[in-house]
């Protein structure tokens, strides 16, 4: 069955912005985020200068568009992780935690970190509201369930939560990530019966 | 007795700083740090324009020569915790802890953080290092007393310390700051006998 015209065109488009976006990725990745050039994007994917320029104003404008990627991807794995049928929902956040703070970490290792070299776009503001609201929900959840303490209220945990494994950005091995991950739980746990204020 | 000429000059010096230093932190504080301008910085302070370009050559460097002033006397603070008399290890942890926490949650209330508008400077990287070394240093002698657990590197529960009272940015009470605080400390208790791997 034939595709509709818009379909192909659109099919198209997105497979030249992801060219664009994975060779930026592979430049960052290997001579840093300052060093890409729209020349040296377009030689990288191969596609032309005109092209590119079609599609992005500047470097800039490409950065952006890699590091929306990347949040977007990194989100939808949280998602699902979140989302994971079995297990408490102590589990699932033991599951998020982890999976973000190896982001963080990875993020911190590369020395690829666009972020600092652009405004922090209304896309990654909003994908942290996302994240916090996701986390406070599987906080509550294992509240609930009795694995999480009650004294605190999980907004307040969520953001402990995240800002605690955001440390995996300044310890130096997966192992430490996996330490800081049993560390920032470690707080969670609830204290014995009665001992709550 | 009279002072020599040089200290002097060079307490004239330091007090034209401070004053407009104190004009910047007034004008940031009332209107955001954005709009804190020389003409704005010269009016609020009293001193006169071809005075104020004689100590800086331009906003940017007021507002660095702020963020620094206030970087070093936070670290004053902090440093004076550390070595406060009497108390345990563990007690003088959580003071340094509560007041950084403190110190992060004013910022971000203030809405006047200069260092979004700023490159980190050196400075700053500095008084991190020196904040983590501190943290660890504390932490390496309540490891020793018992009080906090040992089965984490100190360095990487400096990390982790740092961030996660970080997060005081992130709460809208000085009641959820001190629980902020409460839930961190509440990871470093040494797990029951036995119980390290």
């Amino acid at each position: 069955m034939p595709k509709l015209w818009n379909d192909t065109i659109e099919e198209h488009r997105r497979a030249v912005r992801d060219a664009v976006l994975d060779a930026t990725a592979a430049l960052a990745a290997e001579h840093g985020p300052r060093a890409v050039t729209m020349s040296r994007i377009a030689t990288e994917s191969g596609i032309g200068r005109a092209t590119l320029y079609k599609y992005f104003p500047d470097v800039d404008a490409v950065l952006t568009a890699w590091h929306e990627r990347q949040v977007t991807a990194h989100l939808r794995l949280l998602t699902e992780l979140r989302h994971r049928p079995g297990g408490t929902a102590a589990d699932r956040l033991a599951a998020v935690l982890d999976a973000y703070a190896g982001i963080q970490r990875r993020r911190a290792a590369h020395g690829a970190e666009p972020s600092a070299l652009l405004h922090r776009g209304e896309h990654v503001d909003h994908a942290h509201r996302h994240l916090t609201a996701l986390v406070r929900d599987l906080l509550t959840e294992a509240v609930a369930e009795g694995d999480v303490r009650s004294d605190v209220p999980p907004a307040e945990l969520a953001a402990y939560c995240l800002h605690a494994t955001g440390a995996a950005a300044d310890v130096h091995s997966q192992a430490a990530v996996r330490r800081l991950v049993t560390v920032t739980l470690d707080a969670l746990r609830p204290g014995p019966p009665g001992d709550s204020p």
